[in-house]
Protein backbone atom coordinates (compact mmCIF):
# COMPACT_ATOMS: atom_id res chain seq x y z
CA UNK A 1 0.00 0.00 0.00
CA UNK A 2 1.21 3.34 -0.94
CA UNK A 3 2.40 5.89 1.95
CA UNK A 4 -0.23 8.73 2.98
CA UNK A 5 0.79 12.14 1.83
CA UNK A 6 -0.42 15.27 2.61
CA UNK A 7 -1.53 17.56 0.14
CA UNK A 8 1.26 20.73 0.78
CA UNK A 9 -2.24 22.85 0.59
CA UNK A 10 -3.13 21.83 3.93
CA UNK A 11 0.42 22.88 5.69
CA UNK A 12 0.17 26.48 4.07
CA UNK A 13 -3.65 27.09 5.60
CA UNK A 14 -3.16 25.41 8.83
CA UNK A 15 -0.95 24.56 11.64
CA UNK A 16 -0.61 20.93 12.99
CA UNK A 17 -2.03 20.35 16.34
CA UNK A 18 -1.49 16.50 16.46
CA UNK A 19 -3.11 13.07 15.58
CA UNK A 20 -6.00 11.06 16.05
CA UNK A 21 -6.47 7.45 16.24
CA UNK A 22 -7.52 8.33 11.94
CA UNK A 23 -6.61 11.90 11.51
CA UNK A 24 -3.77 14.01 10.91
CA UNK A 25 -5.20 17.37 13.24
CA UNK A 26 -4.66 20.96 11.89
CA UNK A 27 -5.83 24.25 13.32
CA UNK A 28 -7.03 26.54 10.07
CA UNK A 29 -4.53 29.81 10.38
CA UNK A 30 -7.96 32.04 10.18
CA UNK A 31 -8.31 34.42 13.30
CA UNK A 32 -11.37 34.84 12.53
CA UNK A 33 -12.82 31.31 13.15
CA UNK A 34 -12.23 28.93 15.38
CA UNK A 35 -11.65 26.27 12.98
CA UNK A 36 -10.19 22.23 13.28
CA UNK A 37 -9.26 20.23 9.72
CA UNK A 38 -9.22 16.30 10.14
CA UNK A 39 -7.15 14.48 7.45
CA UNK A 40 -7.96 10.88 7.76
CA UNK A 41 -4.37 9.16 7.14
CA UNK A 42 -4.47 6.70 4.84
CA UNK A 43 -3.48 6.87 0.83
CA UNK A 44 -5.71 7.73 -2.14
CA UNK A 45 -9.26 9.08 -0.02
CA UNK A 46 -11.22 11.07 -1.68
CA UNK A 47 -14.64 10.37 -0.87
CA UNK A 48 -16.20 8.74 2.78
CA UNK A 49 -17.23 6.15 0.32
CA UNK A 50 -13.19 5.63 0.24
CA UNK A 51 -13.35 5.10 4.10
CA UNK A 52 -14.31 1.20 5.63
CA UNK A 53 -17.10 1.14 7.86
CA UNK A 54 -15.04 1.50 10.19
CA UNK A 55 -12.94 4.29 9.77
CA UNK A 56 -16.24 6.76 8.97
CA UNK A 57 -17.55 5.37 12.44
CA UNK A 58 -14.25 6.88 13.84
CA UNK A 59 -14.45 9.33 11.30
CA UNK A 60 -17.65 11.04 12.79
CA UNK A 61 -16.52 10.65 16.04
CA UNK A 62 -12.77 12.59 15.62
CA UNK A 63 -15.35 14.93 13.84
CA UNK A 64 -17.06 15.34 17.36
CA UNK A 65 -14.06 15.38 19.27
CA UNK A 66 -12.80 18.41 16.43
CA UNK A 67 -15.94 20.10 17.45
CA UNK A 68 -15.23 20.58 21.27
CA UNK A 69 -11.67 21.73 19.94
CA UNK A 70 -13.48 24.17 17.96
CA UNK A 71 -15.55 25.20 20.94
CA UNK A 72 -12.08 25.19 23.11
CA UNK A 73 -10.43 27.66 21.07
CA UNK A 74 -13.39 29.68 20.75
CA UNK A 75 -13.42 29.89 24.71
CA UNK A 76 -10.07 31.08 24.68
CA UNK A 77 -9.90 33.66 21.62
CA UNK A 78 -13.47 35.23 23.88
CA UNK A 79 -15.36 34.09 20.25
CA UNK A 80 -19.14 32.90 20.59
CA UNK A 81 -19.88 29.32 18.87
CA UNK A 82 -24.00 29.90 17.81
CA UNK A 83 -22.95 26.46 15.29
CA UNK A 84 -20.97 24.10 14.59
CA UNK A 85 -20.05 24.11 10.72
CA UNK A 86 -19.36 20.39 9.18
CA UNK A 87 -17.94 20.35 5.84
CA UNK A 88 -15.87 18.11 3.88
CA UNK A 89 -16.17 19.85 0.16
CA UNK A 90 -12.59 19.33 -1.58
CA UNK A 91 -13.21 21.09 -4.57
CA UNK A 92 -9.83 23.14 -4.51
CA UNK A 93 -8.32 19.99 -2.44
CA UNK A 94 -9.60 16.96 -3.37
CA UNK A 95 -7.87 15.09 -0.71
CA UNK A 96 -10.25 13.67 2.12
CA UNK A 97 -10.73 16.40 4.62
CA UNK A 98 -13.02 17.37 6.81
CA UNK A 99 -13.42 21.48 8.43
CA UNK A 100 -14.95 21.28 11.89
CA UNK A 101 -15.67 25.31 12.70
CA UNK A 102 -17.53 27.60 14.87
CA UNK A 103 -20.57 30.34 13.47
CA UNK A 104 -21.72 33.25 15.29
CA UNK A 105 -23.81 35.61 14.24
CA UNK A 106 -22.48 38.40 12.51
CA UNK A 107 -19.20 36.86 12.06
CA UNK A 108 -17.83 37.79 8.25
CA UNK A 109 -19.41 35.20 6.48
CA UNK A 110 -22.55 34.84 8.55
CA UNK A 111 -25.01 32.91 7.50
CA UNK A 112 -22.99 32.00 4.42
CA UNK A 113 -20.60 29.57 4.10
CA UNK A 114 -17.24 30.40 4.81
CA UNK A 115 -15.52 28.44 2.11
CA UNK A 116 -13.96 30.97 -0.55
CA UNK A 117 -15.46 33.73 1.66
CA UNK A 118 -12.70 36.22 1.95
CA UNK A 119 -8.77 35.78 2.83
CA UNK A 120 -8.11 34.43 6.34
CA UNK A 121 -6.83 37.18 9.38
CA UNK A 122 -3.46 35.80 10.57
CA UNK A 123 -3.27 34.77 14.07
CA UNK A 124 -1.44 37.23 16.19
CA UNK A 125 1.47 35.14 18.03
CA UNK A 126 0.12 35.29 21.33
CA UNK A 127 -3.46 34.03 20.15
CA UNK A 128 -2.16 31.10 18.06
CA UNK A 129 0.05 29.68 20.97
CA UNK A 130 -3.50 30.17 22.83
CA UNK A 131 -5.51 28.66 20.33
CA UNK A 132 -3.29 25.49 20.19
CA UNK A 133 -2.92 24.88 23.55
CA UNK A 134 -6.70 24.81 24.19
CA UNK A 135 -7.07 22.71 20.99
CA UNK A 136 -4.59 20.03 22.08
CA UNK A 137 -6.11 19.68 25.83
CA UNK A 138 -9.33 19.03 23.87
CA UNK A 139 -8.48 16.71 21.57
CA UNK A 140 -5.53 14.92 24.05
CA UNK A 141 -2.98 14.83 21.64
CA UNK B 1 -40.10 12.65 24.42
CA UNK B 2 -40.99 15.41 22.25
CA UNK B 3 -41.87 14.20 18.91
CA UNK B 4 -39.92 14.90 15.97
CA UNK B 5 -40.96 17.98 14.16
CA UNK B 6 -39.75 18.64 10.50
CA UNK B 7 -38.57 22.36 9.95
CA UNK B 8 -41.04 23.65 7.11
CA UNK B 9 -37.50 25.61 5.66
CA UNK B 10 -37.29 22.11 3.84
CA UNK B 11 -40.61 21.09 2.78
CA UNK B 12 -40.25 24.65 0.63
CA UNK B 13 -37.30 23.56 -1.08
CA UNK B 14 -37.09 20.11 -1.14
CA UNK B 15 -39.09 16.87 -1.91
CA UNK B 16 -39.51 14.08 0.18
CA UNK B 17 -37.88 11.17 -1.14
CA UNK B 18 -38.30 8.95 2.06
CA UNK B 19 -37.55 7.32 4.91
CA UNK B 20 -33.83 5.65 5.74
CA UNK B 21 -33.81 4.12 9.45
CA UNK B 22 -32.27 7.30 10.98
CA UNK B 23 -33.17 9.92 8.60
CA UNK B 24 -36.34 11.66 6.56
CA UNK B 25 -34.66 11.96 2.71
CA UNK B 26 -34.87 14.75 0.51
CA UNK B 27 -34.07 16.02 -2.71
CA UNK B 28 -33.44 19.16 -3.02
CA UNK B 29 -35.25 21.29 -5.71
CA UNK B 30 -32.28 22.50 -7.71
CA UNK B 31 -31.98 20.97 -10.83
CA UNK B 32 -28.45 22.32 -11.23
CA UNK B 33 -27.00 19.53 -8.74
CA UNK B 34 -27.96 16.05 -7.83
CA UNK B 35 -28.45 16.85 -4.17
CA UNK B 36 -29.76 15.35 -1.52
CA UNK B 37 -30.59 16.17 2.06
CA UNK B 38 -30.69 13.58 5.47
CA UNK B 39 -32.94 15.28 8.48
CA UNK B 40 -32.30 12.45 11.10
CA UNK B 41 -35.64 12.46 12.49
CA UNK B 42 -35.35 13.01 16.20
CA UNK B 43 -36.42 15.79 18.33
CA UNK B 44 -34.19 18.51 19.23
CA UNK B 45 -31.18 18.10 17.20
CA UNK B 46 -28.68 21.16 16.18
CA UNK B 47 -25.39 19.50 15.99
CA UNK B 48 -23.47 16.01 15.47
CA UNK B 49 -22.96 15.88 19.48
CA UNK B 50 -26.55 15.88 20.25
CA UNK B 51 -27.06 12.36 18.40
CA UNK B 52 -25.67 9.10 20.12
CA UNK B 53 -22.58 7.37 19.08
CA UNK B 54 -24.63 4.49 17.37
CA UNK B 55 -26.81 7.31 15.13
CA UNK B 56 -23.69 9.31 14.32
CA UNK B 57 -22.24 5.89 12.99
CA UNK B 58 -25.91 5.34 10.87
CA UNK B 59 -25.46 8.84 10.26
CA UNK B 60 -22.29 8.52 8.31
CA UNK B 61 -23.53 5.35 6.92
CA UNK B 62 -27.18 6.92 5.44
CA UNK B 63 -24.31 9.84 4.46
CA UNK B 64 -22.59 7.46 1.54
CA UNK B 65 -26.20 6.10 0.52
CA UNK B 66 -27.14 9.84 -0.02
CA UNK B 67 -23.82 9.67 -2.45
CA UNK B 68 -24.64 6.50 -4.13
CA UNK B 69 -28.34 8.21 -5.23
CA UNK B 70 -26.97 11.14 -5.50
CA UNK B 71 -24.19 9.52 -8.70
CA UNK B 72 -27.63 7.91 -9.83
CA UNK B 73 -29.28 11.31 -9.77
CA UNK B 74 -26.46 12.90 -11.92
CA UNK B 75 -26.39 9.84 -14.03
CA UNK B 76 -30.58 10.21 -15.24
CA UNK B 77 -29.74 13.85 -15.43
CA UNK B 78 -26.56 13.47 -17.59
CA UNK B 79 -24.82 15.41 -14.92
CA UNK B 80 -20.65 14.62 -14.17
CA UNK B 81 -19.99 14.34 -10.45
CA UNK B 82 -16.60 15.33 -10.16
CA UNK B 83 -16.84 15.69 -6.36
CA UNK B 84 -19.04 15.04 -3.78
CA UNK B 85 -19.44 17.67 -0.89
CA UNK B 86 -21.63 16.82 2.14
CA UNK B 87 -22.02 19.54 4.62
CA UNK B 88 -23.67 20.28 8.02
CA UNK B 89 -24.00 24.08 8.59
CA UNK B 90 -27.47 25.21 9.95
CA UNK B 91 -26.84 28.59 10.09
CA UNK B 92 -29.77 29.53 8.71
CA UNK B 93 -32.00 26.73 9.76
CA UNK B 94 -30.63 24.86 12.84
CA UNK B 95 -32.29 21.90 12.92
CA UNK B 96 -29.77 19.13 12.16
CA UNK B 97 -29.50 18.02 8.30
CA UNK B 98 -26.31 16.96 6.07
CA UNK B 99 -26.28 18.12 2.67
CA UNK B 100 -24.78 15.96 -0.36
CA UNK B 101 -24.60 16.71 -3.74
CA UNK B 102 -22.49 16.41 -6.27
CA UNK B 103 -20.01 19.18 -8.08
CA UNK B 104 -18.86 19.10 -11.41
CA UNK B 105 -16.19 21.47 -12.87
CA UNK B 106 -17.50 24.39 -14.01
CA UNK B 107 -20.88 24.25 -12.50
CA UNK B 108 -22.50 27.11 -11.42
CA UNK B 109 -21.11 27.76 -7.87
CA UNK B 110 -17.43 26.17 -9.26
CA UNK B 111 -15.29 25.60 -7.18
CA UNK B 112 -16.82 27.02 -3.95
CA UNK B 113 -20.08 25.69 -1.97
CA UNK B 114 -23.52 25.96 -3.22
CA UNK B 115 -24.98 27.09 -0.30
CA UNK B 116 -26.07 30.71 -0.37
CA UNK B 117 -24.09 30.99 -4.04
CA UNK B 118 -27.46 31.79 -6.35
CA UNK B 119 -31.32 31.10 -6.28
CA UNK B 120 -32.11 27.48 -7.39
CA UNK B 121 -32.94 26.61 -10.88
CA UNK B 122 -36.47 24.57 -10.86
CA UNK B 123 -36.87 20.67 -12.11
CA UNK B 124 -39.21 20.38 -14.90
CA UNK B 125 -41.88 18.21 -14.26
CA UNK B 126 -40.11 15.16 -16.52
CA UNK B 127 -36.59 15.39 -14.76
CA UNK B 128 -38.09 15.82 -10.91
CA UNK B 129 -39.65 12.27 -11.69
CA UNK B 130 -36.60 10.71 -13.22
CA UNK B 131 -34.54 12.02 -10.53
CA UNK B 132 -36.68 10.95 -7.75
CA UNK B 133 -37.11 7.35 -8.87
CA UNK B 134 -33.43 7.18 -9.41
CA UNK B 135 -32.19 8.11 -6.06
CA UNK B 136 -35.14 6.04 -4.00
CA UNK B 137 -34.03 2.82 -5.92
CA UNK B 138 -30.43 3.94 -5.09
CA UNK B 139 -31.59 4.56 -1.02
CA UNK B 140 -34.09 1.08 -1.76
CA UNK B 141 -36.88 3.72 0.32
Amino acid sequence: MADFVLDPAFAATAAVLGELPLCHVRLQLDARYPWVVLIPRLPGLRELEDLSVADRARLVEETVLAGAAVRAVAKVLGLAVDKLNVGALGNVTPQLHVHVLGRRAGDPAWPGPVWGHSPALPYGEADLAKAAAAARIALNV
